[in-house]
């Protein structure tokens, strides 16, 4: 079968980009029980016979989600492949959306048979198009759409570059594939993404959008660790006690000092930092004219004294 | 009226960032009718009175379009702004939108009553958002999603923060606004995405969708030009002759080894660069086995030999 023969050849490609501990030890898939994760699990077992458990999160918000689960694992373990069920609880702050994240994420870490075991997500390019989409609404630059990265330790993410329609295509229908009722309901943003406006834009474009916006995705990502590492350096060279020197800054490009202003007053405290934050920071080293800082979220303040770009808690 | 106001405040802004001898020089503003070049005709003409020459530019692509240019001159100097109609022909390659673009850009640029006079264009932060959606579209990373500059030599748009709706709200009905119908026409890729996708994309990332991007534009065009300098350094240390030093390449990161590659590209006579192209070369740098390099448009081939990347004509 043509599209489980492109599934394998992915997940072949990224175990190989592996660290070599990494990809020695056993790998854990992420099941959701959806068309996207059964393909990756079918076609990481078909790579790693015996090397693969799959991990079930039962986030137990929906009605017979405990029994969905088991009869997903029974099935999964019918196919001779591993199979565990983590029930958790979804609670904490931002959403459901947002904490269910969290829940699974935790479950498919701790899930790990080693400490070097990568875990497997079924990403696809349609998944990375989506996020770009979303980060754009967020308007950050470079960070907010660079998207999601195939190895980020400890996820492995081996089908960023192929469309969800190939890797559905890879699935079968053993075990049957079970789609979330979230994927497809309009009160969620991506699912709005998905079925409304990724269509329009491919279709005012004339076409070939989800794989512009992955391809967008991993240039903004190489952009942003450059500069990122730049600015690294540059943030050690300028750093005099918890201050920054303003001569050292005032030699670099903007989108450097950016960098270095943003890490460091995540570092001195700020909770949250802004566009407006960092161009008000950026204006203390090249349009100062006396003036203060911006009042940052955390109790911070940033002044100008003496040369140096001072961290301040208000009176 | 407050929004001429916000309007006269953008194009003193503008203004006051020029170099100097662009700034005391007398200003062109390109004027098409439409209420955003109207609105900052009449800004210019309050901030500079006696200063500004309107250019409006004649398609000749539509029935009526020279009396239509040559009574909107009227109505401009009715308002003591001298004006001026220039007939263009519109031919050449790549569509009607693009060769209107290019005559409309050449007659602007001629009308300049002195060499360091800018021209003003009208372009809103609407625009700015369409221009970022139409470079997403083409998915060649951050110069694609740069967007417009504020100063282009000698182009000058001083609108780019204003939303569209502001720029037409300070307009006034004399000279009474003309609406291009093809800013409308559905026949249009632009004309979709203003009418269409934008309006989605608010919706569904619930607001802020063209302040984001426009913010985004600004970022990762202070990315662009932060990597494209230091690709320039590389790029001279790395040259030999009309090759590159693959040492030299290989200590730099993939963002600013893209650069370097892409510029020497151009400038060995291929005619266009894709991404493609520019991973294809980039692995002769990073993952040589001994395999040739590209086929670029122009005729070009590279290939590696004694640690030189060397452009070659196929025998």
């Amino acid at each position: 079968m043509q599209a489980m023969g492109e599934v394998r050849r992915a997940v072949r490609g990224a175990l190989g980009r592996l660290p070599d501990d990494v990809r020695r030890a056993p790998l854990v898939v992420g099941c959701s029980g959806g068309a996207d994760s059964l393909a990756l699990l079918l076609a990481a077992h078909a790579e790693r016979p015996g090397g693969v458990v799959a991990a079930i999160v039962d986030h137990r918000l929906q009605e017979g989600s405990t029994d969905r689960s088991e009869a997903l694992a029974a099935a999964v373990r019918a196919r001779s492949i591993d199979a565990r069920v983590h029930p958790v609880t979804v609670d904490g702050p931002g959403g459901t959306e947002a904490a269910a994240r969290r829940a699974r994420y935790a479950a498919l870490a701790a899930a790990r048979p080693h400490p070097c075991s990568p875990v497997l997500l079924g990403h696809t390019l349609d998944d990375q198009a989506e996020t770009v989409l979303l980060g754009l609404g967020r308007g950050s630059g470079a960070r907010s759409l660079a998207g999601m990265r195939e190895w980020d330790e400890p996820w492995l993410r081996p089908l960023l570059g192929l469309r969800r329609d190939r890797v559905r295509a890879a699935c079968g229908s053993d075990p049957v594939p079970w789609e979330d009722p979230h994927n497809t309901d309009p009160r969620f943003v991506r699912a709005r993404l998905r079925a409304e406006a990724l269509p329009l834009l491919d279709d005012v474009l004339a076409g070939g959008v989800a794989e512009a916006l992955a391809r967008t995705a991993a240039q903004l990502r190489e952009d942003d660790e450059a500069l990122t590492a730049w600015a690294d350096r540059v943030r050690e060279a300028a750093r005099d006690g918890n201050t920054l020197r303003v001569d050292v800054l005032g030699e670099v490009p903007a989108a450097v000092r950016r960098r270095v202003l943003r890490a460091w007053l995540l570092e001195s405290g700020a909770t949250a930092v802004t566009d407006a934050h960092l161009r008000a920071a950026d204006a203390l080293v090249g349009a100062w004219r006396g003036q203060g800082g911006p009042r940052l979220p955390g109790g911070l303040d940033v002044v100008r004294e003496h040369g140096r770009l001072v961290p301040a808690r208000p009176g």
